[in-house]
């Protein structure tokens, strides 16, 4: 196709309605379709403008995107297909562990995998873009879309980023039509709320802006992500979509970002009450200009490009440039060629659910689950009698957020899981409680129910709608109801094991203190209950490690491993007892640590040597340690490599994640693990934001978690 | 005295000397005196440099100050006099109410009367400088020293720095030797840490440390402040102490300071910890180079910037420069001419604690208290027994931090405050609890005196250590056993007024629901017990308003009144349920906002008129409105006007404080009050920083309290 020539015979108004983004319902062809008396009026949009846009979002089956698009190519006037977008977050029917719980897997492979699986489930029902990754990094699990995430590290959630855009773009994604856009998201800084309120207020300075949160953006958009997301936030003060210097400045000239910009869900409209723009059309104005292409769900582009470019205010070149990014990404996908892509019926009852995908689901669970404590309580024997209580017992909402078109009744429940693996006679159930509310009859059953077990496994937590968008908590415990319960098993001196559902990082008192073991579940998936059964059995040795650290309590928020020490370190040698930087009245440590994981197994570090005391820029040390696993069971362990650099123009954090390998090790086996670090690896943003790094000393950690780790020291040389 | 030729007489040594910064114990003369063997020698602190030094921390009575002085002086080659500087916060003998509870007076007269007396009984015990005012904007409630700053608003923490300044420092520091001069502090953004914990890291854009954290830095220093000290914190990266963009470039060069800038305690070497500097070489070089001319408690100067000069890393001018301002500031103390300056041993008898100065004490601590809650219970009728219960029911805790001179003695207790009025027939006590702890007897002793009253006054709150610097608490709640003892009280079915002691916002929930009046006491100083008795009485009628909101709960912290609209409000007339910028669980609204306070009359606001629907920079808009005492009881109410800026290039607070006035009315008095509004109060930073207002549409809103306001709008025009 000759972009050029297309873009010459489209009329301005062809042009700027390719920008407008609405849902279904507004297109014929679709199942459920808007009236024109109806929300299209309402917009200030008419039938002329749905049939010269350009993408639709939320639409999926292969039959009714099919319908969509042949209606639309018989009333375009140039025959422009359109863009199918939706989110595919954490996959499409077939449901993997919430973004969290795919980072404390550790496995980039494995979530890989997952979203080749969500592209391609996604892909047959006739999506040609996802809203995904999100990469937003976070600190605060007051936000509920930390359940969103890969969590708290720049280095670690870019690795993801990565794998992620690889999974859903492959290696060619004109011809490989099982394969999606990618759309990064949400730039930026979108997870750094104040209070952990969603859409609130952001504000750092844009040092920080490069060192913790753009980096893994621009990881996903060097793996070749095509699209980006703008964030509801504001960036120092701008809102994102219509901040120039974000956008046009930084991710358009300086990172050379050619690709489709979106804004999130009505984000150029809300130029207007974040109170940079007086109306409509100021706040198209302000977001053509900083960049944004497609104006989603709000209609401010279409009603007012045409009257800017008229009176001058916006060059014609502006919108052209748009265009050209919509069609040529349109182009990349094939749809001129073929608009239904892999829009297939047959193939949609085939592919989606598909054991093989399952599979991977369930695999991906039992690497994403955190064995946060256990005192010689699990794995469960299987001759043991169990009384599973709680409102998770048996309950499908284990899928999280962005799961719509996933089935929690198609998912396998922990009862489910649990009596597949050792029949029901084993495991006795009991509901105990709503999620924030019980009666005196379901307390009494449960105990009842678990005065005859062994032991009790409770399963508690969040129901999904408590984390996500715009499920902000300030309370993050779990709810009293469930800590009642807890109590009240406690009374029974039973054996308990605590196995949480949840998408946020929890102040686990009232749990912790209580339980003798403890399994953060998150949000599992379509094989969540499967995958639980497994790890609780020990027929999977627990191998998640936390990406986010677990606070405290609220109070202490935010607390995250990659800090700095202050002028007055609580653990310095020479410390006062009070001037120090501390609370009064719990500690400065998060109650889990960023990395932190347990295992049916022990694995002993040893031996961490580097191969020079310094470096220099021309070379690299190589980073060696000894991984042994000292216990009787098989299992797969996280070897984390921290670097600290001891003095530089700005403060430097105590740890920074630099490598990392997930490792399997039999009973008895030894491993050599060996890292290479390199100068560029001790690079940071200093005061002139230019990215450099400092001679002088640096300190090596490398452990099993970021509090535990042996260390070594060299010198960075020029 | 010829300050040039003095200089050039001084060695290198005697220099550098000046810039050390020592406790009393370090100098022959004070009652408790140093050792060569101990400190000093740990500190690398020669004999000589003790005697070639410029300052001493700390030192105050007339007769210990002269001993220095003159022991100095004989000692010292040049004969320079030493400056005496010391913490005189909120008071010296006579202690005021904390300064976030003068904030709550919203009275800059009586402020800076009081700063006046800090002063004077300061003076006549011989200190030169006292380091105050502490004008720290403030957001987070975790953070201990909230209770030494006016609150969360940049315009009234200015007014205050100004009159604090004005009190300290008087119309003529050379002759004036009632006045000390004032060291503004902590410069800059020290009321930012991260969490709330002290000394933690700040991070923040330079806009927005422009618009709310600069602005009252800078009112001390135009209104003459003679000094500025430092922040332990980073600024954006690199430590207050060792900035130079900030120190330098930005205090030094653009706002043209050319006083004498002092580290806070020990900051010069906690360059280390922080990680910006190798050494104390390192240290001394950055703090030099960033404009620091003392440093306090460390010697980082003394031990190497003579080295530093030598090898011509350092400039001598720098040294010079710094040398010079000190020598400044002795001059215009006089202290060349009269090096005992004040310090006079007949008139500390005479002036400190004086019934002049008591009366002050009283009247502010009478106009800090706030009244939060009255359901028809306040004020106490005098012949109703009263059962005065809880640990600061007699308890002489009641100065606050930053009260050394203090004394918990000669403070009149809540008890004796009230007795004093009406006997203690009528005032039954039981101490009930301690602050976080109480045995069975102690609350069956409360409840025991309870049962025999009419109304049960609850003396609740924290001890003064549970504020202050390094006294930062995760949990914002009062102590679980005074909560214990609310419900406790609650049972018995009596009417329950709760006072509070304390040093920040509390999240009050377990007090708020349960007490039918609350009266915020704050540390009320010296002549507490005595205010908030005639407050509880009614003798006075109470006219506190909040400086700082009270939030809902830690988990909604930070909230304050100044606070972004965002883009998807949760009060817009099409917000949706959901998705809009909330929490799940709570109100995004404080429990009290800013510039809320109850009085036992009630004022009723009318007739909110502008001079013109218009302004310009050339001219001025008059505000005015009609406010009414309609009730029976005479009291003092502050008007405030807020303006709100509709569309800025960067988001604009939803209210913004720009004028106020405390009024007096009598029952049925009905006044008009009258501001005026000018363009050049509607500037903020932009983008790059540019201070200037936007033309367009601004709402104008007057009220008693930032929630409950009239309002009106006007254009600002070319």
């Amino acid at each position: 196709m000759n972009l050029t020539q297309l873009l010459n015979d489209m009329t301005l108004d062809e042009k700027i309605d390719q920008f407008i983004q609405l849902a279904t319902f507004f297109y014929a062809g679709a199942e459920t379709q808007g009236e024109i008396t109806g929300p299209m009026e309402d917009m200030g949009i008419s039938q002329e403008i749905i049939r010269n846009s350009g993408s639709v979002l939320g639409a999926s089956g292969a039959k009714e995107v099919k319908n969509i698009q042949k209606v639309h190519l018989e009333n375009n006037r140039l025959g422009i297909p359109l863009l199918m977008m939706a989110d595919i977050v954490h996959g499409f029917k077939t449901i993997f562990p919430v973004p969290l719980a795919i980072g404390c897997s550790w496995d980039e492979e494995l979530a890989e995998r997952s979203a080749e699986i969500a592209a391609k489930e996604a892909a047959v029902s006739g999506v040609h873009v996802t809203f995904a990754p999100m990469v937003d990094l976070v600190r605060d699990p007051r936000w509920g879309r930390v359940m969103e995430t890969t969590g708290e590290d720049p280095y670690l959630n870019s690795r993801f980023a990565k794998a992620f855009v690889r999974g859903f773009q492959g290696d060619d994604l004109t011809n490989d039509t099982d394969r999606v856009a990618a759309c990064v998201k949400h730039f930026a800084a979108y997870g750094a709320p104040e209070g952990g309120r969603d859409y609130n207020t952001v504000n750092m300075s844009e040092r920080e802006l490069r060192e913790y949160y753009l980096p893994a953006y621009k990881a996903a958009l060097d793996e070749g992500c095509e699209m980006v997301m703008t964030a509801f936030n504001t960036v120092d003060g701008i809102p994102a979509t219509g901040n120039k210097k974000l956008m046009r400045d930084l991710l358009r000239e300086e990172w050379d970002f050619n690709g489709v910009m979106i804004s999130d869900w009505g984000a150029v409209k809300e130029l207007i009450p974040h109170g940079i723009a007086a109306d409509e059309s100021e706040a198209a104005f302000k977001a053509i200009n900083a960049g944004v292409d497609i104006e989603m769900m709000t209609a401010c582009y279409v009603k007012n490009l045409k009257d800017l470019v008229e009176a001058e205010e916006v060059k014609e070149e502006l919108i052209d440039e748009a265009v050209i990014r919509i069609l040529e990404l349109k182009e990349k996908l094939g749809l001129f060629e073929n608009p239904y892509r892999g829009a297939d019926e047959q193939l949609e009852k085939e592919v989606i659910m598909s054991t093989e995908h399952r599979e991977v689901a369930y695999e991906l669970a039992t690497k994403s689950c955190v064995l946060l404590k256990n005192e010689e309580i699990l794995p469960l024997q299987k001759d043991k009698k169990i009384a599973l209580i709680g409102p998770f017992a048996n309950n499908g909402d284990i899928l999280g957020q962005w799961s719509w078109q996933g089935s929690k009744e198609e998912s396998v429940k922990i009862y489910e899981g649990m009596t597949n693996k050792v029949g029901i006679a084993n495991v006795l159930t009991a509901r105990g409680s709503g999620i924030d509310s019980a009666t005196d009859d379901q307390f009494a059953e449960a105990v009842k129910i678990a005065k005859k077990a062994d032991v009790i496994v409770l399963a508690l937590g969040e129901k999904s709608e408590m984390s996500g968008e715009a499920g902000s908590r300030s309370n993050i415990r779990l709810p009293d109801v469930q800590l009642k319960l807890i109590e009240e098993m406690k009374k029974l001196n039973k054996p308990i094991v605590s196995v949480l559902i949840n998408g946020r990082p929890l102040d686990l008192h009232g749990v912790y203190e209580e339980s003798d073991g403890i399994l953060e579940g998150w949000f599992p998936g379509t094989e969540g209950g499967r995958a639980i059964a497994d790890l609780l059995y020990g027929d999977v040795n627990p191998s998640g490690r936390l990406t986010m650290s677990f606070p405290y309590n609220v109070g202490q928020v935010p607390v995250y491993y990659n800090h700095y020490n202050t002028g007055r370190p609580k653990d310095a040698p020479d410390a006062q007892d009070r001037y120090v930087s501390q609370y009064l009245d719990i500690p400065n440590e998060p109650l889990f640590p960023f990395g932190f994981g347990l295992s049916y197994t022990n694995y002993q570090y040893s031996d961490l040597t580097l191969s020079t005391d310094h470096l220099t820029a021309n070379d690299e040390i190589e980073v060696s340690v000894k991984v042994k696993n000292v216990g009787s069971t098989k299992g797969e362990e996280v070897v984390q490599l921290y670097v600290r650099d001891l003095v530089g123009e700005v403060v430097r954090p105590l740890k920074e994640l630099k490598a990392y390998q997930k490792i399997k090790l039999n009973p008895g086996e030894e491993r050599e693990i060996t890292f290479s670090l390199t100068e560029e690896q001790l690079r940071y943003y200093h005061a002139d934001l230019s990215f450099e790094s400092d001679t002088g000393k640096f300190k090596v950690f490398v452990g099993p978690n970021s509090r535990e780790c042996l260390e070594q020291s060299f010198d960075l040389r020029k």
